[in-house]
């Protein structure tokens, strides 16, 4: 690496729920490692902090994320982690970003979710569906990080969700991903994008199957979701045992619900709360 | 009791989650020893099918509906109890359903929310959120039981959520309840009512405190909700505990979402998933 290359410099912001600082060096360290000075990462302080169940107050989130946003030394923000909370602090925060933060690339999952659609909406272009630095808790989890720097630092097409490669070229603007939990809780809100004309890639992770059935039920009645080209199942893990059993696997209840809703189902999304978790940029 | 009295004829259906043949047969017992002759209570066979999750497949639960609520035989209907499962067949059933349907009273909560919200939407002047024969299994159960049927048999004023009352009578036309997240669940589907101008009554059970706050988010931003007189709180019961603690109580969740929406919070309202739970008629 030649000391004339600049630095890539990523921002991170925790919108729910707190980050633990040791994992956050962990992310330091292995960013540091693959990409030596190429890369560095800045975990705002924010990250670190406890208020409840959040990581600080809404306003404290709330003043970290425009401040990262809105900073000109940023390249991109990646939300160190899901949670829950984000919902709490974007209506405000989307409004006071700048054209500085319209051009950074974005990238985040799980309750991150209400804010890729909030920006979305707000018509910033370069905001993805893809791993955290958080799934350095997972097995694996080195892969899930890298991959999603790696999309972050260079746009790197490996990480990109295969269904998304034509020709081994990756099709802008077809796609966007959510957790099936948090586009229910976002639909009708003024977070919601415009999903016309998009492949909507859904997963979930640690709801009961009838849960999953009563949110498919929700989003596909939805008629603004109906306006989508079609959806793909992503992972839904960690299913709580149901009692009596619920007898439809999840694809069964995806195709029953799309079926019912006259929406494309295409079949199954490499997406999911694990770290196989491919990236879906929404540009 | 004179011979002449004619009977008051209560059909049961079982939308989603089976009802135990024994509960139902303590239900029928309360029922003559509560009422003699003047009542009489009959399960539709469907309250008692197994189909997985289900008291029967989504079409045999729809046909037993249609068939009860277009019996002219019958007086009311009322919902034998929830769980899940009303999303799946109130599409289906409600435009089925004949003028007879339309002039019976009918009660019940919970899953059964979804065909309450459904029915009121389809014009039915009838329909109430309030205690069903499920509920014989809570300590105090019978109380629960015997104020829905008080309610059923002779609208009994003493059965209403006591904000209901002015100067001792009932005002009618001024509220609807809902169990929180099947409130959340049927917005901007074909089965979301018109809110204008009533008071909300708001109650949940086993939904940890995060998730009230996330429900509260989605309902509050929803324009449509908005349009509402205001809210009120009903109980929140069995919580699970929040890690780390979540610090907001349900009451200060509900008075921040309502600040934040512009909806006037109007204080708590005395239903639930319990033995208390007093009737909401929706008319």
């Amino acid at each position: 690496m030649g000391s004339s290359e600049k630095t890539f410099r990523v921002g991170l912001v925790a919108p729910g729920t707190r980050m633990p600082p040791e994992l956050a060096r962990r992310a330091e360290a292995l960013a540091q490692k693959a990409y030596g000075g190429r890369v560095s990462l800045h975990f705002h302080p924010q990250c670190f902090r406890h208020a409840g169940h959040f990581a600080g107050e809404d306003h404290e989130r709330i003043e970290a994320l425009v401040e990262v946003a809105n900073d000109p030394a940023m390249d991109a923000v990646w939300f160190a982690r899901g949670g829950y909370g984000a919902c709490r602090v974007a209506e405000y925060a989307i409004p006071r970003m700048t054209e500085a933060a319209g051009a950074k690339a974005w990238l985040g999952y799980s309750d991150a979710g209400f804010l890729l659609a909030g920006l979305h909406r707000a018509g910033f272009g370069r905001v993805a569906h893809g791993p955290m630095p958080v799934d350095l808790i997972r097995e694996g989890g080195e892969q899930a990080f890298l991959r999603g720097l790696g999309w972050l630092v260079d746009g790197d097409k490996r990480a990109l969700e295969p269904s998304l490669l034509k020709d081994g070229l990756p099709e802008d603007g077809r796609a966007m991903a959510f957790n099936l939990t948090i586009l229910s809780q976002l639909l009708g809100t003024g977070l919601e994008p415009d999903f016309t004309g998009r492949v909507l890639m859904l997963e979930d992770v640690g709801e009961y199957m009838y849960r999953v059935d009563r949110y498919f039920f929700h989003v596909t009645q939805n008629a603004a979701v109906r306006r989508c080209a079609g959806i793909r199942l992503g992972r839904c893990s960690a299913v709580p045992k149901n009692d009596p059993d619920f007898v439809l696997t999840e694809e069964e209840v995806a195709r029953f619900w799309c079926e019912r809703a006259g929406i494309a189902y295409l079949g199954r999304a490499d997406i999911g709360h694990d770290s196989d978790n491919r990236v879906v940029p929404f540009a």
